[in-house]
This record gives structure tokens, C-alpha cells and sequence, in this order.
């Protein structure tokens, strides 16, 4: 096999400063000239200059009555004097030139009285009050902006003071983008089996058009050399950057790296980064090539590290650093020694404290970027950080977003996607993140104050009761309150059609299905082992009882993928992915709140989104839950937990 | 005068609230579909769900072999095994869907050896090791995005990835822009005395781009009743929001407001804001009517309070907050009671401390919006800060950038202005931010550490030597470094061909000419005064010795517009302003850097730009300098001050 594992293990950084040496100086920025009214975020090429001065005339600054100053030396309330009009003073708008002889104005809201002739003044003023000398505010050959600067709307409004009405500004660099691979299908075509759409181009395309560039999407190539040959050099010879996306893995069918080695060189094929592996940098006849892993994960990690810097250096730019912020990891994170990793990151603000969570680690998992509130990059000769670290996390939102947002830690529901949305809607700006990881974990995150709130559903065996005693139990010395969401029907979930005729828990232990169970702490679990234990089953004969998932759609996925043959979850995961379901029993689904964060503006704003009629209309259309407390404080009227 | 007094002086979120209560209900977001390639920035309209699920097909995780996991068991380092190709293992390609029957996947690297029709197997894996399932990713009916989220590069991703290609977002707020006035040009056309530029619409234009509306500039209509109810007929059966420039000051052709009260209603006239007074509320037949005074200043102030919360309410969102910092006052701020003040400061860290120093406060200086980097807001019942609050600025400029930023408090230089663009270049990305208040206040500046450099240029009249006394006297228990900048002529600026024949100081004492003096504590002003003392002429004979100037731009100024007939200043000065120039005198101009900072990298960036021959050609080319000293350290080899 050795002749197709041929990636190396390459720092980035030293692959990246290794091609701009060999490559950079051959790949400098162009300039060309623009309209000022088109300039907009444009990056300037030269040091733009004043053509004109502003004012370019002496003008009167206020509304008012333009006079000669000396002849007002003396005045004052009870000497006041009429100055005749067109002689003595003339009227001026802001902005009208000072009329000959005149070298200062009166302020309108100044003068005594007026007639059709005259106006009685009442006060001396000094020469050149309320005049706008030639070049108070810009002077020609003045310096308004420097080179490399990002032009913004006032940026914009200086230049046409000063008589700039186009400049210079930097070329932006335009990107080709080749798809290729066999499977690959445009966004829109219908997929059949084995079949996968491009989003990577959109994404790309979407992030040069962010960081400058310009990019250009080629129709997808498939794995075939003369294809791939004849598009690469077609982009070659009208693009300024190459971009190639997959076909630099070692499947079966990866021309690229051939291809490049053909017309140009490779400067490294195999990064030591995680994901992203396999980037590759090369050139072709001068022209930078990166090749982009398929995975869409890898694809927006490598573009960022790779092709940004590009971008940047063909537009003249550093690469400069991207916007970070100090959290604490909420848990280890560890991570294998040799490759940098790219740990994706929720993050947000509980009481004084920024928390980073670490979300899914998979490449593939498009939603993961989706979610992230950021990147937390762990060096390759780091094994990670522990729990509680202050870490350095790269944004991709911004800070007053996440200064919205409810951190949410606990059990998973599906109506908590659902609260987002309407946190957001009614002049709401509020923002829910929640991640996943069970009942009893959530009520650690509380403890720990890593959350402003955990969705629990925990049944005490011994009372029957809710929630209530694990709060007793877990955080004794806390104020939290429990606010009802839902009630929701637990049940079994099977294939559709319900093959092998499940009715009751006890099927479960035939010792042939195969079962796949929530992660222990979850409350769907809490729950199974309290009615198995009712119902006398030995979990011991329940193939599969050690098999986890972290989310009821987790779950129901396993199913509706033939992995597994049923699970315990809601009635909602069932309905989503079109399985069947036997209802077991209902429980109780609640929110805990710390005391503290009740007065909280956002908690307040979920509460209003719970009490109203049209999230709760949307709720019940989900089918599977109950609302008849939904709001309600569970452990007690108007107080909270009893101490 | 009263008839044309009659502004009101409301609080701006007082007349803004009316507004949205009174408007707000007829101004709905509507919706339109979008591609998905298309839709970078826009904001959701709905909440998005995906339509497949990702994968859509149980797929290889990886590249290798898809086996049945079941017949892996047992395998062992010590008990491989062959697996005949085709029929117990098959070649598999990240993505690819899974063989009927298979359900893992032995990973490449795992394979111990291969022949044409075997691999040979050392491992056990467990079912659906490297596979992925159906939905891992994404579970159709899943939601994807919430409502009213802007879309990122990432989302468009997920969307593809979810099997959307099309969906709604809000339609773009269509903003009419109606630049109004007499004198009012189009920028490019050329200017006579009184014509001012029409900046305001490219800047409102790129502020409603950046804002997410869409705006459309109406040709300049004079001050003409008829003109102006035309065009704002027209806007109205167009547009959603109609922004009128100018034309709602007390000045004498003022027709907008009576106008917007012939066809609809004024909410408000008069807003108690400083600068941006004479902004009006009001609507036309259910469209709000935005009233942008014509100062530059005052125009971006109120379209950020007004036209930015109308665009948002349009998109359905809410104004939200803008990016704040804290940062502390390096000078107290006066501010008059009854009016919001908005002050623009410019920002940088110095050491750990981030500093707000305040800059111009004219309305007409467009250029102070270039220079600042921050908005101090001062409550309309506060009479300001005082020196050394804390105080949160709304940031005009990315923190990064301002994090790159180097501040220099003192003297004013015009080579100052380019060291900025040159700090820019060559793959530097450093920023100078340069307050001009002088010489000693420079000195005090770096005390308090307010800066990283001073510009200094004061001379000992006792010694007759440049600076190092007075970082003795004023910073004796500093080390301070002083670089040499250049050294410069300082002259006599006079008017064109020099009408008054001045030819030596003494000229100045004639009782009849007018000077402009520069400010207590400037170098150029302790230099005069030495010159004066030398010479044996009477300052008190000097007409115009107490007019102030702060720059020696300001001093060109005032001799340029015939406001003045002589100042004292750097011959550069008078060559960009076309005067007559009279030289007095070389003087020394040197930087003045805190030993603490000499090892930060953005003043070692410094010290590499005035060493550069190509920065140093420029500022020779400026005229009126001498670098023979440029970038030596003028307190001798390789140290400080003595101390």
C-alpha cells in the first residue's frame, strides 16, 4: 500500500513561508484605478493626497449675518447698534462665502432685531468668529489616507472633499476554483446514491469575496486527466491564484498532485493539521496552486490558513491576525501530539466569564461550523489543554453577538433549535446555543458556571418526582429554578413499519435486536433503567445497551441507517426521520435557572418566547409534546428551590 | 429673527421611539427568495430547515475497505487474516456509499498487506467504525438556520449540504437619498466660490450598503419648491425610506419641512445632539422621512441614530448595540448640559491601559471621522469626563487594527502623516496615530503614559540645546530615548510674493501686521519666543501674538485665507500651501520613546521606516528638511538618558 500514503506531515506555517519565499516575490499586487463612489471596502494602492482644499473658500460657518469685525468693538447689551444691510451686514446661509470685506458672521439666534434694512447687534465679535478658513478641514497635498487602508464611508467622503473623485486601489486577485471528483454534483442536480453536492465552491467563493478576492467557480471536473489538465490550464491562464479542491487525498483517483508536478512544483502535500491533512501547495508557471481537501470541515480550515494568506499578499497585505478572544475551556480538550488541531468552539458569557465548549470534532460535520462560535487551535507539540484553561479562541461571530447569547447545557430537545429562532424574532436579538450532553451534565454545568441554563428531565426513582431532588441533591446550596417547557412522550423507536413487531421494553432483551442507548447522565437513560428495573428486564440481555449517542436525532438516525433496530427517545426524533414509534410514557422536560439569572434581559426574553401562543402553536405541530405548564415554575408559586 | 428659530431640541431616543410606535407597524420586512450562492450577508427571512439529510446515503468515513465488521472478529497483530477482494472486502473512497451487506471500514493505513486479489487484515473493528450514517451531519427537517441570522460563508455550506439551494431572506430596505441646495455639487464637476460638494450621498450610500439596505442617490435638486416636491413624490412611490441632505436648518430656503407637513407629518424637528441638531423625523404617506443635516460630521452622526435603526426595524431586526471598548480619558471633555454630545476620540493601547483621546469637534471636518477610531457619547445631562475616566467608545475601526497602533502626542510634523502609510508597507501593517498638541504636552503625554512617542522639538534657551534638558527636568526618573526624525527650517510664512516685504522677526513688531502665533508649550512657540529675547523685540508689540494656531497647517492656513499676514513654521508647511517663505533658523525634531518600548515590535517597525532610503527620498521631496541625523539616537551610542 506504501505507494498511495505518500502525504507528508508538514508544519503549515513552514510549507506557507517556504512558497511565499520561492513563489511571493513573483505574485505582486496590481493597482487600478476606481470611482470614489465605488470604493467601498476596496483596499487603497497609494497614498492618496488632497487635490483640493476644504472649504476652498472662506465661508461662513453658521447661519447668520456677515460683518466687518471691527465695527462691532464696543457693543454690547445696552450699547447695541443697527447695521444697515448690504452695506454694514449681509445675510449668509452655513457655507455661502464670506462676502468682500466681511471677517466675521453674527449668529442668527444673536441678533436684537431686524427690519427690512437693517439688523440691531448687540455683541462685538473678533475676527473670523464663525468663518471657515480655506483648508480647515483638509488642505490640498494633504495626506487624507495612507496606503493599505480599507476604505470605509467617511473614508469615502474625505476623499471627495478633498477633491479626490477615483484612486488607486489594489486589483483584487482573482481566485479560480476547480472542483473535481467523479461523485461530485452541482448545488441543485438531483443525488443519487454515492453522489455528493459542491458547497465547498459557494463557501470558497463566499470567503474570497470576504478577504478581497475575486473568484471564478470552473464546472466540475471528473476524475480524468484531460479534463482536469485542460481546466487547470484554462484557469492558469486568466486566474491569478489556482484553487483545486479534493484530488489532493490518496484515494484512487488523485491526478492533481501529478498534474502540478507536470507544469509547475509542489512545495508540500500533506499538512500537519487536523483536520486538513491533505492541503497541498504548489505552482503552476508562476502561479500559486493550493489544493483543498474535499471534506467541508478541511475545506474552510485550509482555505482560512492557505489561500487568505494569498489573498492578502497579492493584494499587498499582511496576513495580520484574525480577531480572538481569552475563554476557559469548559473540559479537556486532548489532542494527538504532531498536527495542529482546529477544535471548533461555542462560546459565551456566563456571569463575568467567557466559557469555550468544545463541539464535534469530524470533518464532515458542516453543521459544526455552522454552530461555532469559534476556533481554538491546539499546537502540534501540545497534547491539549485541561479543563479550565484560559485558551486564545478565533471568532467567527461577533463579540456583541455572543454577548446575546444563553448558553444552554444539558439534555437535548428539539425545541431548543426552535427557541433560537424565536429569540431572534419580534425585535428580539437573542441568540440560544446549546449543547448536548445530558441531564445530569447540564446540572454540572450549573455548578460550575458554565451555563446560564440546563434542559433536564431527570426522574428520581425513589420519589417518582422530577428534577426536583437532583437539584437538592447536586447543587444543595444553589437557588435554581425549575420553569417547565414541555412535556414530552418517550417512546421506543423503531424501523418503519415496526419489522420485528416490538410492543413493550421487554422485547428489548431477546438477545437478537439490536438496541442502541442514550450516554449515561442523559435523562432518556435515567429513564430507561428506572422502567427496565420496573419491568424486571436485565439490561445484561440488551444487545447494544452499551452502544451511545449523545441526541435523541442521534439516535434515530442509527435507526433510520439500519445500524440499529431500536432506542428510546421522543416522539419528535420519530416524525424527523419518518420511523415509528411506541409510545412508552410521558415526562417532564424542564428548564433550570439559577436565581441569579432570572432578572436577566435574555432569560427574560425566553421566558416571553415560552408564554407565547405562536412558539408553542409551532411546538405542538412537532407532535410529541404536552405544553399545559409550559412557563410554569415547577418548585413552587414564585420562589424557586426550597434550601 | 423668530419665524425662523423654531427648532425643536428633543432627545433623540425620545423623538426616534415616537416615531418607530407611530410608523413602525406599517413598515413590515418583506421577504424574497435568493440563490443560495447568491446570498452571502444576507439576513434569513425564515427559519431555514434542510430538505436531505447529509449524508444522504450511508458513506466510507475514510479510504480503505469495507468489510462485515463481524467477520473481523478475533483478528489479531498475531492472527491476521486474508480477505478475498470483492467478495469479503471492497475498496472504498472517502465518501463513497457503503457496499450492500458492508458495515465498517478498515482504514488504508491499517491494511498489512495487499495483492491483486486479498488484503491482508490484522484488526477487529466494530460495525459501523469509519462510516457514516445517514443524517450524521445533517437529519432532514432539521433546522439548519434561525431567522434573522446573517449569513457567512459556512452557512451557504450547510444549506447546500441540507439540499437547499433557494431561500428567503429580507428584501433589501430601498433607501432614496435627495442631496439638496443652491450650492450643492455633484462630486467631479468643478467648484466656483460657495459651491460645496455633495459628499453626504456616497457616504450615506456606502453606510446604507453596510447597514444591508439599498440606496439610490436622487440628482441634486436646487432650493425650488416644485423641483423638491417632485423629487420627493417620486422617491416616495419608489423607495422605502426617503433621507432628505440638508434642507432642515433654520437658514432662508428651507422648504422640506413645511413640504413633509403638506403630505404627511414631521415627528420631530431639532434633536438636543451635538453635532447633528437640525436632524427631522418625519413620514409621507406611511414612509419615513429622514432629514440628514449637510455638515459631513453631523450627516454620518445622525444617519448612524436615525437611517440605521429604520433600515434594521425594515429588516426586521432590532438596532441591536454598536461594537464598544473601554478605554480611559486621557483629558477631561466638557460637554454643555440639555445636549447628547458625540464626541470622536481616537484609541491605543498603551502598556495595558487603552486610551481615549478626544479630536476635532467641528461638524465640518470631515477629516475627524478619518482620524478617529471612536464615538465618546456624552449624556445629555452630564457636563462631561473628567480626566482619566473610564469610558466605553464605539469603535469607527477594528480593535486589531488599533491594537497595531502606535501613538505619538506632541509636536506636529508633517512627516508624521506619511510615517503612517509607510508603516503600511512592505509587508508591515503598523498604524501612527498622531495628536498634535505639542512639544511639553507630548512630554506629559508620555508621564502619563498616554503614548509611545512624543514629537519634540524644544530648545533649552539657556544651553541652547534641543530636548534632552527638558526630559531632565520634566521626566528625571524615565529612561527616554530621543530619535532623531529630520531636522527642519523654521521660517516666516508669509503671503505670495511676500506683499508686507518681511524679511526678520523684528518686521513682526510693527504694529500693523498681523500675526499668527502657535500654541503655550509648542516647540515652534518656545523657538519664537527665544528668537524675541535674542533679537530684543517686544512681544507685546506683536499684533496677533495671542491668536492661537495648533498646527503649523493652521498657521498656513490663516496667512493663505488673509486672515493673518505672518506665523512662524516649517517651510514644508508654506510649500503646501503656496507661500513665501523667510528662513530663521535650523531646529532639531526628535522622537521621544520610553526605554520600556524601544523592544516593541511596532516601534522596531518605526525605527525600520526612518531608516529606509525610499521613506527618507519622500520626505526630502517634501522640501525644508535635513535627515542627516535621521534614526540616531541623540543621547548618545547605544543608551538613553543618563539619569
Amino acid at each position: 500500500m506504501e505507494q498511495k500514503i505518500y502525504l507528508q506531515n508538514q508544519a503549515w506555517e513552514e510549507a506557507l513561508a517556504l512558497m511565499m519565499r520561492e513563489l511571493g516575490p513573483r505574485c505582486q499586487p496590481e493597482n487600478e484605478p476606481i470611482k470614489v463612489s465605488c470604493a467601498l471596502g476596496r483596499i487603497t494602492g497609494e497614498t492618496v493626497r488632497a487635490q483640493r482644499s476644504s472649504p476652498h473658500y472662506p465661508a461662513a460657518a453658521m447661519d447668520g449675518y456677515a460683518v466687518r469685525a471691527r465695527e462691532t468693538f464696543g457693543l454690547n447689551e445696552r450699547q447695541p447698534r443697527w447695521f444697515q444691510l448690504g452695506s454694514e451686514a449681509l445675510s449668509v446661509d452655513t457655507g455661502d462665502p464670506m462676502p468682500k470685506g466681511m471677517d466675521a458672521v453674527v449668529m442668527l439666534e444673536e441678533v436684537l432685531n431686524k427690519t427690512e434694512e437693517a439688523v440691531l447687534l448687540q455683541q462685538a465679535v473678533v475676527p473670523w468668529s464663525n468663518v471657515r478658513a480655506v483648508g480647515e478641514d483638509i488642505v490640498e497635498g494633504e495626506i487624507l489616507l495612507p496606503i493599505h487602508h480599507r476604505l470605509r464611508p467617511q473614508d469615502l467622503g474625505a476623499l471627495l472633499a478633498g477633491g479626490v473623485t477615483e484612486l488607486a486601489v489594489r486589483r483584487k486577485p482573482r481566485v479560480g476554483i476547480l472542483p473535481t471528483g467523479d461523485e461530485i454534483r452541482a448545488p441543485g442536480q438531483p443525488l443519487n446514491v454515492g453522489e455528493i453536492v459542491d458547497s465547498n465552491s459557494t463557501v470558497l467563493s463566499a470567503l474570497i469575496a470576504e478577504w478581497g478576492g475575486e473568484a471564478k467557480v470552473w464546472p466540475i471536473v471528473a476524475d480524468d486527466w484531460d479534463q482536469l489538465e485542460n481546466a487547470v490550464l484554462a484557469m492558469e491562464a486568466s486566474q491569478d491564484i489556482l484553487v483545486i479542491i479534493a484530488g489532493s487525498s490518496q484515494g484512487r483517483d488523485d491526478y492533481t498532485v501529478p498534474l502540478i508536478e507536470k507544469f509547475g512544483r509542489i512545495y508540500a502535500h500533506g499538512m500537519a493539521i487536523k483536520p486538513g491533512k491533505p492541503a497541498m501547495l504548489g505552482e503552476i508557471k508562476g502561479k500559486p496552486v493550493i489544493g483543498i481537501p474535499g471534506y467541508p470541515v478541511s475545506a474552510f480550515l485550509t482555505a482560512r490558513l492557505f489561500l487568505r494568506a494569498w489573498i492578502k499578499h497579492e493584494l499587498g497585505l499582511p496576513s495580520g491576525t484574525l480577531p480572538v478572544m481569552r475563554a476557559f475551556l469548559n473540559k479537556k480538550v486532548f489532542s494527538g501530539l504532531g498536527s495542529e488541531e482546529f477544535v471548533r468552539v461555542k462560546v459565551g458569557r456566563v456571569g463575568e466569564r467567557w466559557v469555550a465548549a468544545p463541539i464535534s470534532r469530524g470533518a464532515g460535520v458542516t453543521m459544526s461550523l455552522v454552530r461555532a462560535d469559534g476556533i481554538l487551535r491546539v499546537p502540534r507539540l501540545q497534547e491539549g489543554f485541561h479543563e479550565g484553561a484560559p485558551v486564545q479562541v478565533e471568532l467567527l461571530r461577533p463579540q456583541e453577538e455572543l454577548e446575546e447569547t444563553l448558553i444552554c447545557i444539558g439534555s437535548h430537545d428539539l425545541t431548543l433549535d426552535l427557541m433560537d429562532s424565536y429569540l431572534k424574532m419580534n425585535g428580539r436579538h437573542g441568540a440560544l446555543a446549546s449543547a448536548h450532553v445530558g441531564s445530569l451534565a447540564g446540572l454540572m454545568a450549573l455548578r460550575k458556571g458554565e451555563a446560564h441554563l440546563a434542559g433536564v428531565h431527570l426522574l428520581d426513582p425513589e420519589s417518582g418526582e422530577y428534577n426536583r431532588p437532583y437539584l437538592e441533591r447536586l447543587l444543595p446550596q444553589r437557588r435554581i429554578a425549575l420553569v417547565n417547557l414541555v412535556y414530552r412522550t418517550q417512546g421506543l423507536l423503531v424501523a418503519r413499519g415496526n419489522p420485528l413487531k416490538l410492543r413493550t421494553l421487554a422485547d428489548l432483551a431477546d438477545g437478537r435486536l439490536r438496541f442502541v442507548n442514550r450516554q449515561g447522565g442523559s435523562g432518556t437513560r435515567v429513564l430507561l433503567d428506572y422502567l427496565l428495573a420496573q419491568e424486571g428486564v436485565d439490561k445484561q440481555q440488551i444487545l447494544g445497551y452499551d452502544r451511545e449517542e449523545f441526541t435523541h436525532l442521534g439516535v434515530a438516525v442509527a435507526i433510520a441507517s439500519g445500524s440499529a433496530d431500536a432506542g428510546l427517545g421522543i416522539q419528535s426524533a420519530a416524525l424527523s426521520l419518518g420511523l415509528d414509534f411506541i409510545p412508552i410514557g410521558e415526562e417532564r422536560y424542564d428548564l433550570a435557572i439559577p436565581q441569579e439569572y432570572l432578572a436577566d434581559r435574555r432569560i427574560e426574553m425566553l421566558l416571553e418566547v415560552i408564554a407565547s401562543p405562536d412558539f408553542q402553536a409551532e411546538v405542538r405541530a412537532m407532535g410529541g409534546y404536552d405544553l399545559r405548564d409550559a412557563g410554569k415554575f415547577m418548585n413552587g408559586p414564585g420562589e424557586t428551590q426550597a434550601e
